[in-house]
């Protein structure tokens, strides 16, 4: 049987279709394993030693000596930070040159690491550096939207195997981002409450797509997921923006973080996946009516041509069953 | 140079960002061709023969003997009309139960047909099949919302070899169809026009990106295109649905969408693609401010954690430049 879900958020439908396409096992059996990666590979241009291959690092960590996290320019960014934003129009067509600040956060010196078999102290480098970025990036007048991904895996977007994340900041914040907002807005209009506030505790009373519950975060498969094993952590605490994010919830983010990968990785078996941070725009990290998340997407199924005409996507494993997946994985630290 | 652009009609927004990846005949060299297929398969249940293994068919043609196309139920449907649609709220959660319709357009008895080895009548076959379910569908008071649609390919969401493409129709009109909509009519109350007929005329007097101008269609590669090489196809005359299309402009489509696919076949080297029909939703055929179109995209690049995430789109090829390639693809029919 299936349903249509729509998300409380943003109003988006789904359809959750589960018996359809796979059971959620058969996803644990499909990915082969990757080749172990040495620690250390030649011309990497992001292992030591190579360091000239890219811009001169604007964040490290520690700020001297031999680097455990350097954050560089993008060498081949789709944005520069060079010349004005200035719109124009073409006709009756509007754009804007492609100004904007692309980094790469170099999450570690050795090649072999990733998020999951990282240190919990090493993940909370990776975040503090996000946070750092992100503080510092807000400062630029130009610039209104901070998105912070990872992309792990050619599924997912990248075919460099060291261990990095990205940042990207735009002086634009596109309908994709604002829509989310309006809907935020008359919610917070109707009920005086923060509608992801609202939808986390929904989550929390209905309990059976938890997959972590801790003091300051909780991380679930959403009712609304639009793929199998779709995961989402939020803070607790009210706040839009990572920004504001304490120095105790990013360690705490950190081994939830590192949990989540972790059983998706034993239980997938190592699947491609995106990573975002969503944090509000520029100005609006006191507003009462967002809320900053993280989603993590393993790649592990294909939109096609109904995805993308309608936007609904069909997900064909419930939500309930891949937290219960996620939450019954056996890890031993 | 990279600039942002603005979809005149959605409002959103991509970046053109040329020479940070590939030039676009590297595109062109990047596909391995397929392995011919045979023209009939044992046991491929769209294959004359194993008409047993699909539900009866819904619509065929010719009406009796032989088909050379026939439509029936999806047996592996995500959607059933067997249940009245029914909305229902788990705690604060709304979901409906999995009304809808879901056919498949079985386009050819032969197992290695494809839009681009079709004759025109071949294809203005499918496109009157098209027309002819949507309109019976659009019948059903509780379907709102008719998708058509062609996955070519396991990157565009199938396994099946077999010629054949989609109709899903759902009881829901999602935000990612309305948000448009509410953007056309801001634009029709502002200016007294069809977004989209502004929009078709700006392209035709810019030029640089049509592919092909016919009395009936045009179809180009537009402004704000997502992804290289992504191509739309619209009608010149106004008309808000694929249901009102005459049997003059399906004819017309045929010969646009087929020399499209094979200019894309050619050029690219037989990628996987998705196309799909967008129209108004049901009840809205006659309105002032909606246009039905095709939209048409190869299957060459990845969406990452930067689209996933802010929705703006890194097109690394300028669709002036998609537009030039598959203008110069020489075609010998």
């Amino acid at each position: 049987m299936s349903e249509f879900r729509q998300n409380r958020a943003t109003k988006e439908w789904v359809i959750v279709a589960p018996g359809r396409g796979k059971r959620p096992t058969d996803f644990a059996k499909e990915f082969i394993k990757r080749e172990p990666l040495p620690p250390h590979k030649e011309n990497c241009p992001f292992c030591p030693g190579f360091e000239g291959q890219t811009p001169p690092a604007v964040y490290q960590i520690p700020q001297t000596g031999q680097w455990q996290l350097r954050v560089v320019p993008n060498r081949f960014a789709a944005l520069s930070p060079d010349k004005p934003v200035i719109r124009n129009f073409t006709g009756t067509f509007l754009s804007a040159n492609g100004y904007g600040i692309a980094e790469v956060i170099i999450e570690s010196p050795l090649h072999n690491k990733t998020i999951s078999n990282m240190s919990v102290d090493e993940v909370t480098n990776v975040l503090f550096a996000y946070r750092e970025r992100q503080r510092e990036i807000s400062g630029n007048r130009n610039i209104n939207l901070v998105t912070i991904f990872r992309n792990h895996g050619p599924k997912a977007g990248t075919s460099l195997e060291h261990p990095h994340s990205q940042l990207i900041a735009t002086p634009i914040v596109p309908p994709h981002i604002r829509y989310p907002i309006e809907q935020a807005v008359l919610h917070y209009d109707k009920y005086g409450s923060c509608v992801y506030c609202d939808y986390v505790s929904e989550e929390l009373s209905q309990q059976e797509r938890i997959i972590i519950d801790s003091p300051r975060f909780v991380a679930f498969c959403p009712y609304a997921a639009r793929s199998p094993f779709e995961t989402r952590i939020y803070p607790k605490r009210h706040t839009a923006s990572f920004v504001s994010a304490s120095e105790s919830e990013i360690a705490d983010l950190a081994c939830i973080l590192r949990e989540i990968i972790l059983r998706i990785r034993i239980y997938l078996g190592d699947p491609d996946y995106n990573y975002i941070i969503r944090s509000s725009p520029i100005g609006d990290e006191d507003t009462r009516y967002l809320h900053w998340y993280m989603i993590i997407i393993p790649k592990i199924s294909t939109p096609a041509g109904f995805e993308i005409g309608s936007g609904i996507y069909i997900n064909t494993v419930a939500p309930e069953e891949s937290a219960k997946c996620l939450r019954e994985v056996k890890i031993s630290d």
